[in-house]
């Protein structure tokens, strides 16, 4: 993807490709793929198919049709981290991609309007492509020849929306009914937008040729978008003007505690802000919008049936992955991870395992794995927060057993990584090398752990875990204490800036 | 259950009840019942309902009916041990059970005439209770009324057969075609066994009146069952006094060397015996049946859907068991263990998780359940043969994870056992203790290894782990090295004879 990048960049337009920006929407909640996506871990992280995660391949989609340095992810401030440390694995490219945090999620209006903000002050001619991180867009020559076209409007000063032709009577999207009278460079007038329709008028629509899946991704100027915010969004606009003061303001003495001040500020602003997406905040009310008419296979990834749209079936029509054993099922989704997972006789049916948890519903009523989440949420359970193996800056652990005073964890430390120095008041650990070596500070020592050794730390003891080698180290800790949770941790030092 | 025991005693024949047996089958394979049931755990270990495992209830079902110590338990010689630690839980009353081991399974024929010959060995007067180990019969009370019916026949030299009252038009079963003209003490003469039915006939049979289900629960003297196979089955009956002939030879000097030829020259006839079902070998041949009509609560526990017969369902038919967060489902069987499973909206479906394997079917295939089982042996793989828990005679361990070069177990020793005296040539072990006490020999050292201590034993080394405390001892074992397998155990000495 994106090899022959160079070409793209010369043929897309006349307009200079140093202020075109890749805006990335990355704040999805993520229990529409639930056991699958966590709170902690949602849908745009997930490798559902291809290659790495959604938000990888969303990245890679534009990588050299936009400059290095102009993929910008928009993600809340709670979020920032993890993602983060999920780029870390598209390498030097991770380095030149950045976050713009909210202080919280407010809807897509809010952060396309913050990120425009920047984009404006960097350059009154950027132009941004705006998407959502979380879809499903296999074609990406397809796609990036609908994006040419969309940066023509957007140079003329439209708003410009992507409508998907449609290929199903879908009555899970919202449409966009376009004019194909009247046509600007390719460009299509918009009538107007229309809610998710029965199927009665999703069959209509697909008959009659004029409406087009509305898929969320925009190209527009930065300065033309606020502006129609400042016409339709006004509240919205002035508090984003005034976080634009505080943000930008010249520095002076005592700095540090200005920027503070001025953090909280802003993160004030923001919470009081409409929460409105910027489909019905702007472009159901603007007149200056363009469609540009996208024929590449897409799909919002919806919930779990939606993949039937977009992922390879085997003979019987199944998506079967991991260690599965099926006996004549039709139609089916079955996602195992390493456990067995053996289906009989299955149709339309979705089947999905976790280490800690798995789903069993028909297809059509996939979606309703809210209600679970909603249960999880009351019942104070853990299982729609997080996953058994959480991924950490340094390598990643599994919890492989928790009882009474005890817990068991499986830690895996990349090669040259470290955990930060730390200590906690109410466990001791033992730890048992499995292999590679993991250097080990207790106190003042610092030694060598090898393969098949073991270490020990008491209780309220400084501590700290290294691999210095270049093969990963893996090792069992035993915790034993009256409090095993995570939230008893003291952290003196960090690589990662914890 | 069987609280009432010495009136029934009292009040059920004349006959002696010193000489009536309950002889138990327990050679039942297990896979129906997959995955809760595994080639080392059949079902008739499973506590699917009630109180305890279904072999546990199937002996408290006839405890205090029949004299402490006639309850036998006929099972193959490779089960026997874990037959007898299954056993343990139901205290001094288990070391009464006597266990008839056949060498090999041989079906129903050649178990029964086993049983047979030794109880017509101790009195020609034995009369037996025939029962499978793994069957469903909640109401206890209705049992041994039909029971007591039955003995009074078998008293009077017939082979008496239970037929269960159908209750509904059931297509799984064997049926009974019996003849209520002619009733003898409440028992009807039989007129002829019957296949399974298609669905039209078995509602002809439930609207008819005279057709019983073939319950495989019979009650006869041993000299009578004997006595009938020479006749039908006189090649097997041949093979069976040979046998009686080895195993009941006066005793002479040399007298250990004597007794392991027997065995394996018992073996070797057991091999050769016809391999055929009492029913079709006798019972159907044998003008000397009558069946007892009996109207409990049965079921032969033949797949996954037959639990819809015996258990009780919550108000949208479903039985739920486990970690299940269910939306809207209906008549569903779910079983889960401490994984939380979550289904939504299922119809008439089985989903069954344990730690290491799921099954998700419609209740009408679970049945096929066998082709799961099938592809696993083919395939080489063991989650047919053992739970990651396996049960132990001295407590039970868990395989929490199995690596390259390492595999880590939670070990449960139960107050005042202890495993072998024994060595491992190709890893070593470290030994966390996370509750109780543990008392270890390592080599030529014993010492205490208290909770949140911990030990190591090193490649080649004698040692022993014993719980010497009363509370139960809880360790996490990490084994290393290049082979980590079960069978890399040399044992010294062992409280179990293993």
């Amino acid at each position: 993807m994106g090899g022959s990048s160079s070409n793209k960049i010369q043929n897309r337009t006349s307009h200079d490709s140093k202020s075109l920006y890749a805006v990335i929407l990355a704040g999805g909640a993520g229990t529409r793929f639930w056991p699958l996506s966590r709170e902690a871990y949602p849908k745009q992280l997930l490798p559902l198919m291809g290659e790495g995660s959604l938000l990888h391949q969303t990245i890679r989609r534009v990588q050299g049709f936009v400059p290095p340095g102009n993929i910008w992810i928009v993600v809340t401030e709670d979020k920032a981290q993890d993602i983060q440390f999920h780029l870390a694995p598209l390498g030097s490219m991770a380095n030149h991609i950045r976050l713009i945090k909210e202080p919280m999620g407010r809807n897509t209006a809010a952060a396309i309007g913050l990120a425009a903000l920047y984009l404006h002050r960097l350059s009154p001619e950027s132009v941004m492509i705006v998407m959502p991180s979380d879809h499903a867009i296999p074609e990406t020559e397809k796609f990036l020849e609908a994006l040419r076209l969309a940066l023509h409007g957007a140079e003329d000063d439209y708003l410009i929306t992507f409508g998907i032709q449609p290929t199903r009577p879908e009555t899970g999207y919202g449409y966009i009914q376009a004019n194909p009278s009247e046509v600007i460079n390719g460009l299509l007038k918009v009538e107007c937008f229309v809610e998710k329709p029965n199927l009665q008028t999703a069959q209509a629509y697909l008959a009659d040729g004029r409406y087009f899946w509305n898929s969320g991704i925009f190209v527009w100027k930065a300065s033309k978008i606020l502006s129609e915010m400042k016409i339709h969004l006004p509240h919205l606009y002035a508090a984003l003007k005034e976080m634009e003061n505080l943000l930008f303001l010249p520095s002076s003495q005592n700095e540090n505690d200005k920027s503070e001040r001025r953090i909280s500020l802003c993160a004030a602003l923001y919470a009081k802000l409409e929460s409105i997406s910027i489909d019905y905040g702007v472009l159901e009310r603007s007149q200056n919008i363009l469609m540009v008419p996208a024929y590449f296979q897409w799909s919002d990834l919806g919930s779990w049936s939606a993949l039937d749209d977009i992922m390879e079936k085997d003979e019987d029509g199944n998506i079967l992955k991991g260690n599965v054993i099926n006996i004549e099922s039709r139609n089916s989704t079955i996602f195992a991870g390493e456990r067995l997972i053996a289906t009989i006789g299955l149709r339309d049916m979705v089947v999905v395992d976790t280490p800690d948890a798995t789903l069993v519903s028909p297809k059509e009523r996939a979606q309703e794995v809210r209600k679970v989440v909603e249960k999880l949420k009351q019942s104070g359970r853990e299982e729609h927060l997080i996953h058994k193996t959480v991924e950490r800056p340094w390598g990643r652990y599994t919890v492989l057993e928790k009882g009474k005073g005890y817990k068991i964890k499986r830690i895996e430390v990349n090669p040259n990584a470290k955990l930060s120095l730390q200590l906690h008041r109410r466990r001791s650990e033992h730890w048992v090398v499995v292999s590679g070596v993991a250097k080990v500070t207790r106190d003042r020592e610092t030694y060598l752990v090898h393969s098949n050794e073991s270490t020990y730390i008491p209780i309220q003891t400084q501590h700290r875990l290294e691999n210095p080698g270049e093969e990963p180290l893996q090792i069992i800790e035993v915790q034993n204490g009256d409090y095993v949770e995570e939230d008893d941790i003291e952290r003196f030092d960090d690589d990662y800036g914890r």
